[in-house]
């Protein structure tokens, strides 16, 4: 029978999205048997970041300061603010080098089915941000999805209402791809948003 | 961009087996956006697991102790030992309540492919204990995976061997099943394994 401290780090490893007692079981295993360091490390980098992590007083993501570097960055445009659901959104978008505007991090995506509203995705304090007189376009960035179409509208609206210029990444078929095995709806968006 | 304490936490993450960037990421988000608590938790278990867990001089599964609570309980059979390949596959039989004997726990299989050979699954320490005169039948339950089938070929013959009497789980048709949609070399065992 596995003792006390096996079944305790089992436990906390189902913390963990998408994880379930089996998989759960195998990473204990894992971790134990082969990578004790892996282990000691990973502990040392939740202590970490669970106690360091806050949200960046002006776009909302993590950062350990009380802003984080892409907002201090002075090389920035002030005049673009782009609007994602995550810190790995953002990282996407980085990793593009084609934006180099500010951002305001959703830190999640409008459910209401979930419980999750406008306070939980700092809506306020978007209002606020996209309203400091700097800012003078608005890209909305969030996910393709029913909920991330479904934030971008609400905000994009209220935006709007607020005399901003309201955009949002053009919808259409990858790069690289073949028409031939694209989805019908990507390709039907790719029709409307056409340039 | 994200902070250093983020991507600290993302690589430390990726340290646990079937775990890419993106699920790291999605896990680190989850945590501190939604479970500061769950990841405290887990730096601690992680912790204390990583330091406390040694093997289990008798059966080499997991234990704080010197000798696990399975050893150690005077209501098993010591008439019979069990062989397993992990703490889990230990778990499961237990779960049947249909055995009431000792286990050696191989922590692992032979795997010449990956340089696992009988010294790194205790192999000496389970001739040692299959011979302290106690044990009369050592029953076999690694997988019935090439790998478990080998390692159980493997040691079954060594056993064998030094006077000991050898069974293996049988294999067969799962209870529950249709024929029909038992797969052939199942059938086939269970032809060959029939009672
Ligand atoms: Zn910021
Ligand atoms: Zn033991």
């Amino acid at each position: 029978m596995p003792d006390s401290s096996l079944n305790a780090l089992i436990e906390a490893l189902r913390r963990l999205p998408g994880v379930g007692v089996k998989t759960a079981s195998r990473m204990a295993f894992h971790l134990l048997q082969h990578d004790r360091e892996g282990a000691q490390l990973l502990a040392q980098a939740l202590q970490q970041a669970s106690t360091r992590m806050r949200h960046c007083s002006l776009c909302h993501t993590f950062t350990e300061g009380e802003v984080c570097a892409t907002c201090l960055d002075p090389q920035r445009d002030a005049s673009k603010l782009c609007i994602v659901e995550t810190p790995a959104d953002q990282a996407a978008l980085e990793r593009t080098a084609a934006y180099r505007g500010r951002y305001f991090v959703l830190m999640g995506k409008l459910s209401p089915l979930d419980g999750i509203g406008p306070r939980d995705i700092g809506l306020a304090k978007l209002f606020e941000r996209a309203t400091d007189g700097a800012v003078q376009e608005v890209i909305l960035a969030t996910n393709f999805t029913a909920e991330g179409e479904a934030t971008a509208h609400v905000i994009g609206e209220a935006l709007k209402q607020r005399g901003l210029k309201v955009t949002r990444l053009a919808r259409g078929v990858p790069a690289g791809s073949e028409l031939e095995y694209v989805d019908l709806g990507t390709i039907a968006h790719a029709l409307v948003d056409r340039r």
